[in-house]
């Protein structure tokens, strides 16, 4: 079964192979494999040791988000979240249920944010301490200007939080390059091709001191996360930690490398991307987006205008030929979504879309360019 | 490597070969599978739908317990918690971050916490809504009795919540017979011998739904957990939950159910520790606790009296014969500690003991008794 959603991607078997083992997180023989998971994470995020650290936080990436809202925004503090799509949405309803003030900032969602708009925003509040930023918007599929709109809030002496969930290991990030980042969120799925289980958030070592009692949470205090790694040495996880996750993505990361890092991942998403999109097009169905705004991470393809159309019988009859994807969408009118992410390849997406073909033939669909 | 360690314990090969496959969550093929868990771990608590249900909370066992204190008690509301040691601890320590009030209930850690001070402290003070009991000490090994302590709460009209996430699985717990549980927390490694990465909350239906938005967290609300199950349909994760977790999770629990379930789980560990404990104390070492206070999940050691003794080359020496301990204590004065639970069995302990024997010699240490 080709696995084409957005996360959890597919994972090669070596990458599940390694989780095959048993470990004691305090274990000599284990604190190496966290140090250097951690290490790699870092690099891999543009940061550099004592500057910048990795903290892992375990579950999924929205629990590391939070953390990061909870440890570098007091309680009642401000932060200016543009409302690109469902994962911005979600960044605001984890900063607001933990008792911090949101300033939603409406845009279009099938637009990649602009700078200026922000730049008006934060000019217009100057209580507002941070802006929310989801890198690479699932929902929509736009991959947003991360860099740009950091330098809009740099400019205006605010800070940053970076959701790059699904954008880091493929995406470029520097941290070193935008200090005005306080942290920037990733996962061990997605991008990185790890299991799920685990999420980190490579955070400014300064900020975290300057931001101490002020969780409210001591599961996600990324704070005593760093005081404790501080306390016990290198590699030491705070409680015990999905150590067969973490094993999982050492081996995870050596394949990054091997594939020759994250631009070289980019290109296959790229050609992924690419190969589906033309695919499908010749088919006659239309992307959701205009071209231009559509990113290498996951498609959204619009919904056939077509009363034969039913999204749960579409992907049951395209599971039958082999090919899973979402169930559900979350774009503002009707879609399916296809990820382009995970151990997949052109091939693969190739096989994808005569399968899309075939399972819209099975609903009696024949879209009008499929016609001509 | 015999890894005898309170947890992550050891698992079988057919629990990690099961985590070897990649699942699409929202999948109807992945959905049974996930309720399928959640309704076995129901039966297991002594739970009954719809009057209970189980709720998935991923990451280590503490993000459950401090998930079952924001949902169940009001920012400010007041929990009593006996400090009976380390577990304890870190239940007050979530509670106080997260904005409950702690009473601590100051208590001999090497004895079993008696229900007449838990009664006493709530006559003395009516605004604690709810008592924090730690089923399974891991850092003493005592097991308290949760259902003499829950009585003396309920007769008092307080609410519980239940830390068994070092006793679920082998030691008997049934939340139909206490009605003044809001939770009782568990985890899918220790005594369900499963992977870590999983946690879980067994909770009253009607508990929740009294508990909407007090949680001032959404990762951590079982509230909402709660409520996007029901929205949703069975077998719903809220976020993106450890997939091969889970699987494995259920290998686990079918391995239970073929050894005879908790009473059979039990009686192995119970084994291991009778034959750790045997051994050992033949070789000169003394139980930190008084024999009776012993339970049947780890075995704290009291560390020999003589100044070669040093923990981590004693960790070290014993690792270089095959057995992984803890290379820390949580008992006041210095020990070493045994896991007895996990995929281990008498003969494993035999082999620990073997191998305890040994390291000692390797420091220079003959206790007395062993010269005897």
């Amino acid at each position: 079964m080709l696995l084409l959603i957005p996360g959890p991607v597919m994972t090669r078997p070596e990458v599940r192979a390694a989780a095959g083992q048993d470990f004691a997180p305090w274990d000599r023989d284990f604190a190496p494999i966290l140090e250097d998971v951690l290490g790699r994470l870092l690099r891999l995020a543009g940061g550099s040791a004592p500057d910048h650290v990795t903290l892992p936080v375990q579950g999924c990436g929205h629990f590391a988000i939070e953390a990061a809202i909870r440890t570098f925004l007091p309680p009642g503090g401000k932060i200016l979240i543009p409302a690109v799509g469902q994962y911005a949405e979600r960044m605001t309803r984890l900063a607001v249920e933990a008792g911090r003030v949101v300033v939603p900032l409406a845009v279009p969602q099938v637009e990649r944010v602009g700078a200026d708009p922000v730049g008006a925003a934060l000019a217009a509040d100057p209580a507002i301490s941070h802006v929310g930023i989801v890198y690479s918007e699932t929902g929509t599929g736009i991959i947003h200007d991360a860099a740009a709109i950091g330098a809009v809030a740099r400019a205006a002496g605010r800070r940053v939080i970076v959701d790059a969930i699904s954008a880091f290991g493929a995406l470029a990030f520097d941290i070193g390059a935008q200090p005005e980042v306080d942290a920037v969120v990733l996962t061990a799925n997605k991008c990185l091709e790890g299991l799920p289980g685990i999420a980190f958030a490579v955070c400014r070592a300064d900020r975290l001191e300057a931001s101490v009692g002020q969780a409210g949470s001591w599961s996600l205090d990324l704070a005593d996360i760093h005081r404790a790694a501080r306390a016990s040495g290198a590699g030491y996880a705070r409680f015990t930690p999905p150590a067969q996750i973490i094993v999982a993505l050492r081996k995870a990361l050596d394949l990054l490398d091997a594939e020759g890092g994250p631009p070289a991942r980019l290109a296959r998403y790229t050609a992924n991307m690419r190969t589906l999109v033309d695919g499908v097009t010749a088919l006659g169905l239309a992307l959701y987006l205009r071209p231009e705004m559509q990113g290498p991470i996951v498609v959204n393809f619009a919904a056939p205008a077509d009363k034969q159309w039913d999204l749960q019988h579409f992907v049951d009859r395209l599971k039958a030929r082999g090919v899973l994807i979402s169930n559900f969408y979350n774009t503002e009118r009707p879609s399916f979504r296809v990820g382009c992410i995970g151990a997949v390849t052109p091939a693969d997406m190739r096989f994808a879309t005569a399968a899309i073909g075939g399972a819209l033939g099975d609903l009696g669909i024949r879209p009008k360019r499929a016609a001509a």
